[in-house]
């Protein structure tokens, strides 16, 4: 029987475009002992993704052929382990296709929390890395300026909303005035500021009268830089992400001010990764849940629908399209 | 009576020279009430003072015909304040001149302690650097790789010393063979890193085989770059200046990898001036002067006389061309 995959074809230099991927067929595996075979429902689409094709992550970079290594909602349908059964919901590394045979044991099952597209946003690692990224490294204070670039995106969204739940003052950086006016209009930020407008370095100093106490990164790049300017003395930077960085052949050179800036304005900074808080995601989805159901945060997801859609849907990501968390239903 | 003074004469475009300052003579200044006259006996060289002739520390830049705004050690010739008397020994913002009507409250009583040149040094501002960056902000355990950049500097080389009584693996990265020569000759480091020779990033990573716990950096730039590279998982870096950029126009672009490397590795940054931890100096004073007294950390100063040798002496600090502390006898 079929299984359909998306491979690597070639790898991209400069910016990935779909044809950089290549849909393919193959057989359908057989799961081993101790192995599960699952199915795929839903994709989560990562900018994170094309860093991978750079090589220079924590993972080993992508070869030509290999399957794109993506995360995705998936549903077993034939279990040879004792731990998962027909029609069990996982979260597990499939990659790009249909079908996968997976040990047991590299898999895992999302809490019982509905709908189930949130188990790949808010629920999930974009959600999770939200909360613990601005909580625990970020340790916002009521009245404290924060400032969240690719505030629109599956994490700031999220981010920008807790910020807020903490009483902070919130500004967004996002990319075009669609994404400003849904930051400031429905999400409530107090201020919002598109990093594409020739404007965009007054705008930003005009938002942050008394600086920046918390940045929240997720882009790196110039943002970054235009940040740093404003801090504020003894300001924290958490970093979460380098979306800027990951479309091109290698990254480019670091934000000015670094690490100049960092003695000057005494300012901390820490970089982190969803992982390493692994033992207390049950507390921090008991508190997401609570404020999903009480509308203190709001979801944004956008579902497309195809396998096949899946390299064009991480290109738009890319290209800063995306508001909210993308996914592709299989 | 006169009072000779060193004055800017031109900003510097590029590097620094003795050609950019002038040597002027004024009349000696009357001090007013509240004030005393100071007669200065020794001025700290520093390379950061290049710094403010670019604007963007947190002094106000320089302008022509200005005197060089430095730190000298001084003796009250005639007091208009009641807390000073003359004979007394102060730490002053002289200026590059030999006399000064200053504030009383603007200056500070040394700790008593000799030889008197240490107050420019392990007594000083560079030792306090160094034992709150290293202590403080480091917070190194024993078994630790730490690399110290600019490490035969005025901080470098204390920090250096005070991370190996604390037990930790020391490598020094410094400019030339004396120096590394110097570093884990007589000051006993674990290992030492030209950065000036072209086999530097092989030699760093050998010297690093566990990766780096803890970055002390005092140089930013492209020897920050190469330490970024080989940090190790939930490294930390200290952020105490940025030397490598101030004998320019302008600061260049920042790090490589700054922040993707700060996600990937999970690493925390602090940038500090020391002046955060003035309630505590008789504490640090305490521990740097039994450390001193037992050998157990070596001073290495230079002393250079006349105030007319000031520019030259600043010049080859920026040039790398001195070891330890430099200072000029007037």
């Amino acid at each position: 029987m079929a299984n359909r995959q998306i491979v690597l074809d070639q790898h991209p230099q400069g910016p990935l475009s779909p044809e950089h991927f290549r849909l393919t067929e193959v057989e359908r595996p057989c799961p081993g002992d101790g192995e599960v075979l699952l199915k795929a429902r839903y994709f989560s689409v990562d900018a994170g993704m094309r860093a991978r094709m750079q090589g220079g992550t924590y993972l080993a970079p992508l070869t030509p052929g290999q399957v794109i290594p993506g995360v995705g909602l998936a549903e077993v349908v034939e279990s040879r382990a004792a731990v998962l059964r027909p029609g069990d919901l996982v979260i597990a590394p499939m990659g790009w296709q249909e079908y996968a045979a997976l040990p047991a044991e590299g898999v895992s099952r999302p809490p019982s929390l509905t709908p189930e597209t949130h188990l790949l946003s808010v629920f999930g690692v974009p959600g999770l890395t939200a909360y613990f990224g601005m909580l625990e490294c970020g340790q916002p204070n009521p009245g404290e300026t924060v400032v969240v670039s690719a505030a629109a995106g599956a994490v700031g969204s999220i981010v920008s909303q807790i910020a807020k739940l903490k009483g902070c003052r919130v500004v967004g950086v996002a990319g075009g005035p669609d994404k400003v006016a849904w930051l400031t209009g429905e999400l409530g930020l107090d201020a919002a500021v598109d990093y594409k407008s020739p404007e965009f370095m007054g705008q930003l100093a005009a938002a942050v009268p008394k600086g920046i106490d918390l940045y929240f990164d997720n882009v790196g790049g110039e943002v970054f830089e235009a940040c740093l300017a404003q801090m504020g003395s003894l300001g924290r930077i958490v970093c979460c992400g380098s979306v800027s960085q990951y479309d091109r052949d290698a990254p480019g050179p670091g934000p000015r001010g670094v690490p100049r800036l960092f003695v000057t304005k005494q300012l901390t900074m820490r970089g982190f990764v969803v992982y390493a808080f692994e033992d207390r995601y049950a507390e921090a989805l008991a508190e997401l849940q609570a404020w999903v159901a009480s509308g203190k945060i709001k979801v944004q997801e956008e579902v497309i629908d195809g396998l096949e859609n899946l390299p064009k849907a991480l290109v738009s990501v890319l290209r800063g399209k995306s508001r909210g968390k993308w996914m592709v239903r299989v």
